[in-house]
């Protein structure tokens, strides 16, 4: 399928986890693929994980393999083991690199490339699904997709984001007394994640902060949320000593563990960084010199407002981007 | 299919909404009818209804398309208007109603009849479905559901439910104040209704009436909640006169407004039932004379433990049971 303006439509790979093949199954993604009566899609019941691959190279796998595994085991979802998931996720790696890259579109009449130039050719998203299947079916179905990473995350990560806070309507400890809330598994059940954004939409907004019934910084509703503050002190000799603190929300307030957040924080600590982790405020985020979204496939995006309040500064937010952009291109 | 013993496979059809068949498009149910990038599958993103046809007509379609446009509305779903739906109602129960019957099982050697002969040949479980579709789509993708009512209702009704309370999170005024959590809305979104059962099956029990973070009642994972208290008075002419109230929890409390329950509450009230509307709390339901979980498909479920405490007495709940059952039949 060819555009008017002679675009490719963009590349999506399937690739079914399968018995039958060992290295999963290719599906025409054009096509329909799933049964009408899979419980993934009549009831959000499954899990999901969506990566970044860079040349070829899917990043941080075994930590979405982890949080996968961990989610389906939150919803009792008996999904295959690690390695077949690994050769599916090769397969549709392989596919996706042989296909030809999408032609790109003439330069617009302001000079701006149009979408395809905006997104490395060598990058691609992989999503790895499991539902439960069909009611009295044979199990959960498990399938891998690769597809082209959109140019609008790329715009936010170098221009920011501008963020309204929104309540979740759960307080920071529900998570740990009602399990059955799922809230430490990536569920498919994000419909009120996707409100949320086209709620923040409507208000000229971004992208949400979502806050607990108790007051408490939670997550976005597809990212982590981090802060930086530096903080100058006295160093004891004349001099000046910078402590530069990387904190995040605790991980048992009901958020999803982020993988991003999580492989940063190891890069930083190393980097001589001082890490925090919540409970958080909204005005701890207020006094921040610089607050981001971070998540695997828009990586380190940014706010430079919150509900109209700017953060820090144009400065030293871009100084402090730039600074941990260097260290999360050394995670592996 | 026919299995080993005889029976015919469940019948489902589907009919799919689509402009360029009038009264919808009929697809094979034993195929995959979905794309795998639907927003549906993917982040439960769309809106959905079960009713209950009997002879071909489905009951109280009127509230459930309603609800239905209600729901879509809240997730700002374009769907067709309810004449098309209707259509596609008519096709999805005329090829249902035109297919072979299941063929009886035989007596099995207690003498019970098999799961085919527990279900009326003549009704059906319709189910609505619209979801957002393929991102960058052509929009919703919408579709009816045929199939057989589950044996199990029929028998939940007939024998009553134990039934355990489980937090949900939410306080009661949440949904007013936090409209992006589609508390409103019978979303696809269903993971945490689906695990809340799971969790209830574990303990022993049937089902879960949910309760609220302010220790409100507030529905079952797929269902309405519904309590009858009697009170008997002087009737001041030296005799006594007894009050029959029924109540459910108040509808702003971020519940889901029943469909069946409000049919009910119609048909009870002109048959001299006094009205009431929450809120509730556990020990008004620990208190009542019975209690029910309603629903369009399984309709009246009493409940005969709460958290392992009796409701009432049997012969009371048997008989508020028949009367209210009497009542529902007489229903559009």
């Amino acid at each position: 399928m060819t555009s008017a303006a002679g675009v490719s439509a963009p590349v999506t790979v399937l690739v079914f986890l399968d018995p039958a093949f060992e290295d999963g199954r290719l599906a025409d993604a054009s096509k329909p693929q799933l049964m009408a009566t899979d419980q993934g899609a009549t009831r959000g019941d499954g899990v999901f994980e969506s990566l970044l691959a860079v040349g070829g190279q899917p990043r941080k796998l075994q930590a979405h393999l982890d949080r996968l595994a961990g989610s389906a085991r939150l919803l009792e979802l008996d999904i295959p083991v690690e390695d077949v998931w690994r050769r599916a996720i090769g397969t549709a790696l392989s596919e996706y690199r042989g296909r030809p890259a999408p032609v790109p579109d003439a330069l617009d009449p302001d000079g701006h490339a149009g979408d395809s130039a905006d997104t490395p050719a060598d990058e691609a998203v992989i999503k790895l699904f499991a539902t439960r299947g069909v009611e009295g079916g044979d199990g959960p179905i498990c399938w891998v997709q690769a597809s082209r990473p959109s140019p609008a995350g790329r715009r936010q990560r170098e221009t920011g984001l501008d963020v309204i806070l929104l309540e979740r309507g759960y307080d920071s400890e529900v998570g740990e007394r009602a399990p059955w809330l799922l809230l430490g598994a990536k569920t498919l059940s994000y419909a009120v994640n996707m409100a949320a954004l086209r709620y923040a939409h409507r208000q000229g907004a971004d992208d949400v902060i979502f806050t607990s019934a108790d007051g408490r910084v939670l997550e976005g509703p597809t990212s982590t949320v981090l802060l930086a503050h530096l903080e100058t002190s006295d160093d004891g000799a004349g001099g000046v000593r910078t402590v530069r603190r990387l904190i995040t929300p605790q991980q048992d307030s009901g958020i999803l563990p982020g993988t991003s957040q999580g492989a940063l924080f190891t890069a930083a600590k190393a980097a001589g960084w001082e890490l925090g982790y919540g409970p958080l405020e909204p005005q701890d985020l207020l006094d921040a010199d610089a607050v981001w979204l971070i998540s695997s496939i828009r990586l380190l995006a940014p706010v430079n407002h919150i509900d109209g309040h700017e953060i820090g500064t144009r400065e030293r937010r871009a100084q402090l981007t730039a600074e941990l952009n260097a260290l999360y291109a050394t995670i592996g």
